[in-house]
């Protein structure tokens, strides 16, 4: 990308429950744009979205959306992706997808600041947002990566329904109020919108997250093992996931067992982890610290707490991981990436 | 305990969430009784409850209550249990104890009769009921435990509130009502009743329940951890576990992971857990059938799905294990331990 002073920006999914994400942390974050194009699906097409106070207009995002563009978001789901990159990036933008649809390509890049920002600038125009539920687990884990080393980590996850979207959001809500109302519930949307058995998410826990594989796993808990993989650039980290929906409006919450390869204490460890980037260590037992979902919220770190090591497994570590799943799951990483990038080439 | 045809059964804590169960499953079990006394604190005497179709009149719980009981069903806390066990040991009751006050003792047999029946009858007049969260996930894990051997388990936990009981339940339902109006929520008892501080369960997930211990771990997650080691009788499986509370009224969940001592094919797997007493596999990926808490609540089984082989791990297996706590979790389960010693003496 050429040094400028100030970008061109597109975001593609901009009313989406992470492009409105992205538009706030672009203003809150002062980034240096010269011109925002607000892009959408025909269906969102005029809407006005407020930013730096102007009113911007949502267009529909087409192929030829992108001329002149230098950073395009996108997060309206892999289909419009798989349709729309490799034109926004023939238009010369570097694009930063938030879908899975490239992530797992050889030759694209899947960054977490934190974790592997050498990898973002070996990209050929498109540099892949990892899966929330991935982020938060890999900026935990990454000191005890660098200073123990990692022999195997199995996750259960707690993840908010605003993962799934406004209608997931929606259906939860009004689940819960025909729940205390007594009356019969509506299953329109969740665990998949696109699958045709719906389940109840209301005072309910949805071992489901994406489809099927035929292995048993779902894609969402296929995402979380190979993304990890691929961002730590070991093969050898054995990974196993169990991925859970809760009903948590926003914040994914991480249950992580991870053995590393060497013997700690837990006073090393929470040295490391209060000092680490993109940390935030909530962990005192004896005043009932630690993260929840509710109380993360909104916030920009990675929080971890109830730091403990395995009664039984000295080389065995606990770890309770929380995060907004739509700021650093996603919003704010692929604005970290851009301020990467951006700030880098200056 | 001497043969009978009939038998007089006292229930401690007969208005509280397990009392009210156990009252229920020894009505459809048609469990020989011959009289029934309902027992509670002070507070709660005099109320009515019916069972099989007489009204009965709940009496305040003393140490003189025992007179010619035979089987006594304790759940009303470990306070209690201290206080009134041995008296009702003392008056020849058989003492069922719910609560945590004695399940660890040397003398006192903990009793999953899917797992460990053999144990019950070397009692001295009482038998220890386990911890919600263990029971449904020994019962998983027996026959995998017979077949195969267990070198470890590493177990998240998706509990309900009602384990909490009845006030964990109303705070949760009165909380969800709050925030679907807007309204500022009152936390008055979650996550630990007797701890200062509180925080919120309505659509929030909470890494906490009952209190902490020195080592960072929970007295749940202990109890699960030490509780395993005892129903098993091996001292060398390794155990750890994340106990967490979710917005959910009835039904556990969990994420268990094992490793196994030996390989396994999940085919294997899915027949010996589905021809095993007190399970019932729930587990077709295609058709999205999996067990979640809704969907099992007020039923008998331990319910497992998303039998899964760890793609790293020649010996690691997911499960997800779902039980109403409430039911096999505590009131199915004491009920089943007086079945045993009822039908054996006979």
């Amino acid at each position: 990308m050429d040094k400028k002073i100030k970008y061109n920006v597109a975001i593609v999914g901009a009313t989406g429950v992470v492009g409105s994400n992205i538009i706030k942390l672009l203003e809150e974050r002062n980034f240096p744009i010269d011109t925002l194009k607000l892009l959408s699906s025909a269906r969102s097409k005029g809407k006005k979205i407020p930013f730096n106070g102007v009113e911007l207009t949502v267009e529909e995002a087409t192929a030829s959306s992108f001329t002149g563009i230098d950073f395009a978001f996108f997060s309206a789901g892999g289909a419009v992706s798989k349709e729309l990159v490799e034109p926004a990036i023939a238009a010369g933008a570097l694009v930063i997808d938030n879908t899975s649809a490239f992530r797992m390509d050889p030759d694209v890049p899947l960054v977490v600041p934190e974790v592997n920002p050498e990898t973002a600038n070996n990209n050929r125009g498109l540099i892949a947002n990892p899966n929330c539920s991935t982020i938060q687990m890999v900026v935990a884990l990454k000191p005890l990566y660098d200073r123990y080393g990692i022999e195997r980590i199995i996750v259960s996850t707690y993840q908010a329904v605003s993962g799934a979207g406004i209608a997931a959001i929606n259906e939860t809500i009004e689940q819960s109020r025909q729940v205390l109302a007594g009356e019969t519930i509506n299953k329109d949307f969740l665990p998949v919108g696109s699958l045709p058995i719906k389940k109840q998410i209301a005072f309910n826990a949805l071992p489901q997250i994406d489809k099927f594989a035929d292995n048993g796993f779902t894609l969402e808990e296929l995402k979380m093992i190979n993304e990890t993989k691929k961002i730590f650039g070991d093969n050898q980290i054995k990974v196993t996931a169990t991925c859970v929906r809760v009903p948590v409006i926003y914040g994914h919450s991480e249950s992580v067992y991870v053995e590393l390869k060497e013997d700690f204490t837990i006073d090393e460890i929470k040295k490391l982890l209060a000092n680490s980037p993109g940390i935030k260590l909530v962990d005192k037992p004896e005043e009932q610290e630690y993260p929840t979902a509710v109380d993360t919220a909104g916030q920009l770190p990675v929080f971890v707490g109830r730091v403990r090591k395995d009664l039984d497994n000295n080389k065995g570590l606990n770890l309770w991981v929380v995060t907004d799943n739509l700021i650093k799951g996603a919003a704010w990483n692929a604005v970290q990436i851009a301020e990467l990038i951006a700030y880098d080439c200056k």
